[in-house]
């Protein structure tokens, strides 16, 4: 899945660590992912969030997809920065996951939070 | 501030229409932006719909910073499809604006809805 | 469903009109529902809210729970103001829905918004 | 404030501790709060979150407002359950706080999950 994703390639995700219901990846803010102010634009932290979220979920072995997600931007981030993810599974039955995604900088400051929920479907797929 | 934003640049982020508290914004899909499963990753259509909440918070002369948003991603988004957004201010008071922000694609399909809260500053600006 | 809900009794709901994906429902803000000060607890709007999104979502025949709401309090209550619920069935596919609703007041002024996703079960029921 | 909260008497709120960006409560689940399905209504839940929210965010001696709140209700109350609240202050800057709320029961397991985002006025007041 990883492999094939043009989107994170450009991103320059790093994944440091998997596994079921966790996903610590982590991130290096570029000059081109910076808005008209100098800093990262908020969909830079989203796509790490985000993406986060669909590693931790799916390699339950069961197909999920997000249903909601939402995301509170804390601490600019500016380039030379760097962020990565924790992931917390706060919630996991038959059909329905929830999520909570803390972002932190090279600091252990924490720089936004995510939370998202996803839909898992049955089908079950090699992770 | 959006000619400096590089990474509505790398988007090719078009604004068609701007003004208080509206923001109509187009893109077109590239392959750049799909994610492992051949769709557009959640966080293209985030950032449009993020920048449209910037633009239009910010058009009423108040530097306007995002608190809280969330987004829920109801259809998929492939290469060669385009996206706008339609901007609804729901409330705007002294200190917070609530916007919601449709995300539609070239056959004006809702792909995904999009919420967005502001806090304004004080300080004024040239916008 | 609704004669045997002893909490909406309480709150003293009143269904205007119901379908599928629809549910108008109307509540006076009595004394007992305000907080110290003195304008109505914001559990009191999420409530109606919340009850709209059971019965806009259960009116389709197909079981529906729901798996994250959200809500933005924009204007006070007192006592003696009614409140209404506008629906808008925002997306609804095989498992998932999506509704936003719009809480009125008895000047038609929009005095919070909710947001609702549901999670669709399997099994039909009686409605 | 909390002696002149008529709807926090009905629902029988205990406060068990309090301080800045905690609050501690807990709560009774009573046969008037049921649902038609025989469980508490989200409501019921939301109120003992929001009513934490209010506590925990304005005890910094600032007075402080719900901009935006979310909740996931996880497991049903049933009548003759407790609920309780763990308050986390995530983020706390000059005007805006985001906090965390986990809703749990008897046994210590999360019913349901709450985020909840606060405006600080200028005003102090007293506590």
């Amino acid at each position: 899945m990883f492999e094939k994703d043009a989107f994170s390639q450009w991103l320059g995700i790093e994944r440091i660590q998997d596994g079921p219901g966790q996903s610590h990846l982590k991130m290096l803010i570029r000059k081109e992912m910076l808005n008209g102010f100098g800093i990262a634009h908020g969909a830079i932290t989203y796509a790490l969030a985000d993406s986060a979220l669909a590693f931790a979920s799916n390699a339950h072995g069961r197909h999920s997809v997000s249903v909601e997600t939402s995301i509170s931007h804390l601490l600019p981030l500016k380039e030379g920065d760097s962020i990565e993810t924790k992931v917390k599974e706060i919630s996991l039955n038959h059909r329905i996951g929830l999520y909570h995604i803390d972002l932190l900088n090279q600091d252990q400051k924490l720089v936004a939070s995510f939370k998202g929920t996803v839909y898992r479907k049955s089908e079950e797929w090699q992770v």
